[in-house]
């Protein structure tokens, strides 16, 4: 899903950043003879990565930044001259956000925990008005401290001239591709969850094991029961 | 002003293809392991091609049609194995429809006159049901029998089970950069007009002339003349 | 040599789409304004990575198929829209067939094991007639149910109308590059052997030992056995 | 149907390459850690372009050779640093073939004209053994002083070790294709032809004059006529 | 030598950026994790395409000046996402330099007329301490107000904290490269005018006629008369 | 810093190439219709790589020489046609040696220990007068038996006709970009050993215990107690 969320990101910006929802009015590649847009990408994980995908495909200028120089490192073969890697340090982050024109948030430090808030409330008054912030990660909690969940039926809010685009959901936009892509990665599972029950397959498959958050009233995902403030319990001393 | 057309109907597309908004739920580029959209170009000049580069960019299977074969080879140059070009008959264009996702109308005769209605309303039958079209050219009559302008304020409405986006101003969406690249066009067309006044300005540069609509009460461009049933005056006679 | 036959396969399967030799008289990428032909490869790992280059570098439209997303994900990052990638489903897969020109089969569960028969005899039916299939991994079996090992003396035959191209030496083809890859991969071990003598040699190092395949009349490497239905030995026992 | 010859070509010396049909045994785009094979085009025009673009999508050394500046210019605009382009000089011709396995000769002064001799007999013994030409346009006499017309029955011969492929009918190995390319190219004028009759429809359209070999016995085709010897008559004295 | 001196001037940039030899100590490309340099390219001719391909490849960001739009959409379809396009306003330079590490000028009105002088004295005071201009047009007055010819004995001087490199004759650097150019350029010219003597030669091949500069004294080229301020002598009057 | 000397290498070659500096005076890219420079790179690691992306990016033809096939195949990957990859057999080597005009040496068998001499003296008079050979690599001993470290204030020095450049701290040559790189790598281990002293520091992380080198006047590294004949002492008994 993250895939989706990256890429879909791009598009919801780009719609934003329309005059008509109320954006600054440009088109993130322009046209020939005019500045493309800058498209800002906070971390170049998976999510990250398919933003940077989309938004080097329309021709808007995109940096990318992350603290692992390995990804940095990858992202380069893999874009050449397309986009530009930057260290996430704080320093590049607001030199980023000044001339941004769509920033795109997909921190995580890891699954189930909560993301880091990386842009400040007061970072928004050096950002240009009418530029959009897109917050992929606002469902566990958001790398930017003025989002917060909003829904497909009211997507967008507005903070200090900047535009915030922060669907939990955005895969849900796109449900067929959504839905293909989902069962792609599930379905060998959900039968041999039907074939097997819950507690047999779980402990045949270590990676399913993985995946356990709850079992018999318990939190058995570690990162989850952190974030929430539960009691973590190892499921393999459950099933 | 056909390049920010052919860019921004991508993005129009993408969007319209969201369910939320009436689509079919596919994103243009999918993700790993899911199919991609297919998304058909009526007509490889400027317009078209600029669209096809930002739908080849969001990963998208695109098709381009048109009957010039030194266009295609062109695009074929251009694009290589990112984009797939077809001769426009009538065959190749159905084949085209009955597979598309999103359909880009952008084929001119010549700029002033009507254009060409190559999508019959009982072609939309073999269309996918949430599949988009993007008349860009409707605003010179369109080149869909089924498309009529539309403003930003409601920019689509649906046929047969198809979206339609028939924006008669897409630049509008995104006035900044708009803005810029008509600026950059004119400019000095403007200088000229304001130091010369109009009469000189024409009759020292034939480029201008060729620009010029009307005069005196007269219709002076002889394609829009025809396609208005109007009386063309040569301007050179009134200058 | 996954590699060469990979590359090779592309070559092949243009081959033997031409009419002269049973095809269906179509070139892989055609030329500007005609349909491409559409090239589905099944698995992507090493062969078909390759295989898909060609074929993209031809200008086909290239369909790969996989159930590994991390496989898929990395190479939608190398081949960018110049690629579909699919998951290999059932039906993703008949889809596929009934579309495709040309099939190239390189799916391995594992080094020595019996390939999947993924293409059933009644799935040829689906295809369209002069299609070509070329089975890379015919010598392990087979992907499909109607491959068996040819020769270069005598390559092809026909089955319900699709011509199949099953050498199970495709590398034997160009020996030239082929020598000069395998004494790229094994000379070093050959030294060796000539040095110090198979069993210290082996013993030396795990790598080698890995491919001990017989010894001492005992079959030491566990697919092979299990495949043939033989007494499996570690070969750490007997050295 | 330059654009087939010129993309078949490539596949037809891929073939030609394969050891079992008397080629040196090279992969045109080897493998990882071999050398890649070297082809040589022999003129960047439409069929040097396009037989370009398969070599180097083959992952082929591509080296065009031409003496039009503007047309190097543009390859290498087009192509970056995927090919070699190299002013057509005798010595950089000869240099040319010394390290070719496969070239490419596509090398027409006018259409209609003979084509000029480039390769005498005697460049043949600087060649690799093995190595293997294709003359695309044998039909007007061939650039090689050694290639004469085959037949896709009985295609190849070698002279001095160098295997020679020199079917004048490239385009009739992919009949599908072939007669695609050549309906889009052609059908407007033969429906023209229908409606009018030939004289009427030659004086309307230019274009059509200018194609115009034959009339009433008399042969309307400079070039042809110079290069067959023929007394030339304008066309538009007979019509 | 226009495409020499637009690829050699990269070079030279990027030399005399190092820090020792004067400049701000930047890397054009940087590495995954820093800022690219900035390289800003007045005029998208010749020059200006070669050395944005050049920066370009080694991984700058790279925006390109000119007021041609046909010129600047034909950049954009050729780089894609890599260079940006800009309409050469007074503003979009100033902007420009600002940001600007490394900045080639290579503006010609016509050959043979002095340059445009767009970048001004005072404007060397908004661009960074360090930063190298590169004047290519120098030896036709320069783009720049404050650069004069410099050679390759003694190629550099500051200005205003700037480095200026003018080396007038570029492609002497690359003298074997230079010489092949050249050659490939004008032996056809330099046989004809050997075999025939000069007038025969201009009279028979007006390309040739518009070359020539004196003749008898006068000087018969108009752009390099007009000048100097010379006579203008019609060339064929004199032959 | 690998990646910096890798790129910079290639920049500086180009310079010594140049005949103001004593090299054969070619471009690494040359222009359409001359013959591209080779350069081949000795190590397709980290600073192979990034030195083979900047040379395809000037155009030029490069060879990477590897002995590690899974290496290859993925630079194979991410270049595609635009580079050479070639197992470094001894055979390679000196035909790869008797073409270039660039050598770039940056092979290492691990970090910290002496580089092996792949490149004999007599080796270098199988090389073109006026090649340039660029040693990385040198301050560990350097890679060709000829190379000795230099400064950048006296970089280069002539064997045989082949200039070599080796200077020992090629990144002191672009002080920015070297900085910020160091720093993105380096901060945060900084702010670690400040707060928590070094014992600690390395005890809690350990990354950063694998990078110390000597303590309390025992040499802690194993690869540089090697090559420097010392004593090694496990860190983890001192601390």
């Amino acid at each position: 899903m993250s895939e989706i969320a990256g890429r879909t990101a791009i598009i919801e910006g780009a719609k934003y950043l329309e005059k008509t929802y109320g954006g600054r009015g440009v088109m993130l590649g322009a046209v020939p003879g005019c500045e493309k847009a800058e498209v800002v990408i906070l971390g170049g994980g998976n999510a990250g990565t398919n933003a940077a995908r989309m938004a080097a495909g329309l021709g808007a200028r995109v940096t990318i930044l992350d603290i692992n120089h390995y990804r940095l490192a990858y992202l380069d073969d893999v874009f050449g001259s397309q986009v530009t890697t930057l260290y996430s340090s704080r320093d590049n982050l607001l030199k980023s956000l000044a001339k941004a024109d769509l920033v795109i948030g997909c921190v995580l430090l890891a699954p189930g925990r909560e993301a880091p808030k990386l842009v400040k409330r007061e970072d928004l008054k050096i950002m240009k008005k009418g530029a959009v912030v897109v917050d992929i990660v606002v469902d566990q909690g958001g790398c930017f401290e003025t989002t917060h969940p909003t829904t497909h039926a009211d997507p967008v809010y507005e903070v200090d001239g900047v535009m915030h685009y922060c669907v939990a959901n955005i895969p849900g936009a796109v449900p067929r591709t959504s839905t293909e892509a989902l069962v792609n990665s599930t379905l060998s599972y959900g039968i041999t969850l039907t074939k097997k029950g819950l507690a047999a397959a779980c402990k045949d498959d270590p990676g399913l094991m993985l995946g356990l958050n709850t079992y018999d009233g318990k939190c058995t995902f570690a990162a989850v029961a952190e974030a929430l403030d539960l009691e973590y319990v190892d499921p393999a001393t459950l099933l």
